[in-house]
């Protein structure tokens, strides 16, 4: 019999979903309170039982479920649970990429929206009890959005942004693949010629060796004068010195990072106070968003309907 | 002969479109910095020639235009060239009302999403180099949406809503006639019983004797405990000492006013300190988005023509 050892957050009718979709095993609902905290641990007996675990449990506490066959993440990522050693031998690895699409693509469009129309300068303003205009503004009707970043994220924040009237280019490794709602597709080796065509530049790129630094001074100064760059992928992907100095050189309409390097951002470093900068701790993903948690409910149990049943399993990573 | 003053920032082209559509016609040009300030007049000799203007002179200016036949202002509202006297007998006037659909929708969008993703708390965090994690946020997908005014802004906001996944319901005086973006209509008879099922309100109403506020203490407490209230109509449609008592009693989302009640909002306001409150200076219209601009020339000229072909103007008012 399998024993299932459950940390998302349910709601009534997913819990009996998931108890009726596999009457014959043993469920252990033990929801979190907040999947982006680090305590996502069970009692260690319930641990060593678990034959399935969906959640995200640290990768020190893996050795004590030696009995562990599948586990179903709730990140996107799954980077510490394939360091070897960390799951037991044959165990398999599902993620949760693809949940996060609309949660963290509305942030952004949330993010380059407000910068379009000042709103961190009025935010400013209010707090000094200022009835000041802040002149013109600008709008995603008629604008060029490059998207460096063409998966799930991009191609919902893609979506997003036609629907306001944007035209959507992507640059990705495999350009012929077509992608929702981005219009063209080019190689990403063309990153320098499409910079200075770009209205806004929406980065939601993992963590890779060439990724690193990706938008650099030489590519920022490669940019519109009045360009939005907009980071939810990884911190890294920005070289943030370099943004700062160029932010407060008065170039470019404004930033919104929702990632940074490093994080937390130290209280000293030159980014906090960069003009025209909109800064958020790393929240435009995570369990913010209910609908994120629905989708990630949704994905694990049809998973779980696929392993009971010998299918295999979506979001494969191992 | 006629004798076009015109007022507009118009791009070469647009200058070129007048002139070849009215080439018997003298063509004043004298573009203004800025629509949104009061200094939109010319030498008296001009006025006094002028038989038709594009622009807004100050009514008190009017009687300057003895020869004018046809006024069309760029602003949606003209009730200051209604005053009997103000402008000259036989005179024609036409509104810029449908122009600044796209500008007042954009920045209602900004702002409610800047609300549900919690934007103004990051942005007052960032402000004293806080890396704070502010906790759930919101998404139109799936919301409903009610719209206070379903004119051009309204229909057009109702459209950007609904491209983001909300349900739009309308509440207005003619709710047989279909209006775009908007999913179901009803009578505005029905106020008190749709509060209570809004997630965002928002209101786009001009002034009249029944939108005077029309939003009371009533009313906001008809509303769910995490709703949105947004307004960029007019500042009297919502009663500004209510809306305050009750953020700051912690009830609702938050709001979002581009319009007050008074303007400019005095520095000891109760609205200023809100919390949850997004404050903006009565500039989601005006001239701030260059997308205004050109519906208002492409109006002009349109109506130039039915003008000179003896045709039926659009927007008419008088």
């Amino acid at each position: 019999m399998e024993t299932i050892l459950n940390f998302l957050r349910l709601t009534d009718a997913e819990r009996e979903a998931f108890q009726s979709a596999a009457p014959a095993c043993e469920h252990l609902f033990r929801p979190v309170a907040d999947q982006t905290k680090d305590a996502r641990t069970a009692p260690e007996e319930e641990l060593r039982r678990a034959t399935i675990i969906i959640g995200c449990p640290p990768a020190a506490e893996m050795g004590k479920c030696p009995n562990l066959k599948w586990l179903q993440t709730w990140s996107a990522g799954v980077a510490p649970y394939l360091v070897p050693g960390v799951l037991p031998e044959g165990c398999m690895l599902t993620s949760a990429v693809g949940c996060y699409g609309p949660a963290v693509s509305e942030h952004m469009l949330a993010c380059t929206l407000s910068l379009m129309k000042k709103l961190p300068a009025y935010r400013d303003n209010q707090s000094q009890s200022l009835w000041t205009d802040e002149g013109i503004v600008k709008s995603f009707d008629g604008s060029t959005v490059l998207l460096l970043g063409t998966g799930d994220i991009g191609s919902h924040f893609a979506q997003l942004t036609k629907a306001l009237g944007a035209r959507t280019v992507g640059l990705n490794r495999h350009p012929e693949t077509p992608v929702a709602g981005i219009d063209e597709l080019h190689p990403l080796s063309q990153l320098d010629q499409w910079l200075p065509q770009a209205d806004v530049i929406a980065m939601s790129l993992p963590e890779t060796p060439e990724t690193i630094h990706l938008i650099n001074a030489q590519r920022l100064g490669l940019m519109k004068p009045d360009a939005i760059l907009v980071n939810a992928g990884r911190g890294s992907g920005v070289d943030c010195l370099a943004l700062a100095e160029t932010l407060k050189a008065g170039r470019l309409w404004g930033a919104a990072l929702d990632v940074t390097e490093p994080e937390p951002l130290p209280a000293d470093h030159p980014l906090w106070d960069c003009p025209n900068l909109l800064l958020t701790p790393h929240t435009a993903g995570g369990d913010k968003l209910d609908a994120t948690i629905r989708r990630i409910a949704a994905l694990a149990l049809e998973n779980l309907k696929y392993y009971l049943a010998g299918e295999e399993l979506r979001n494969r990573m191992k």
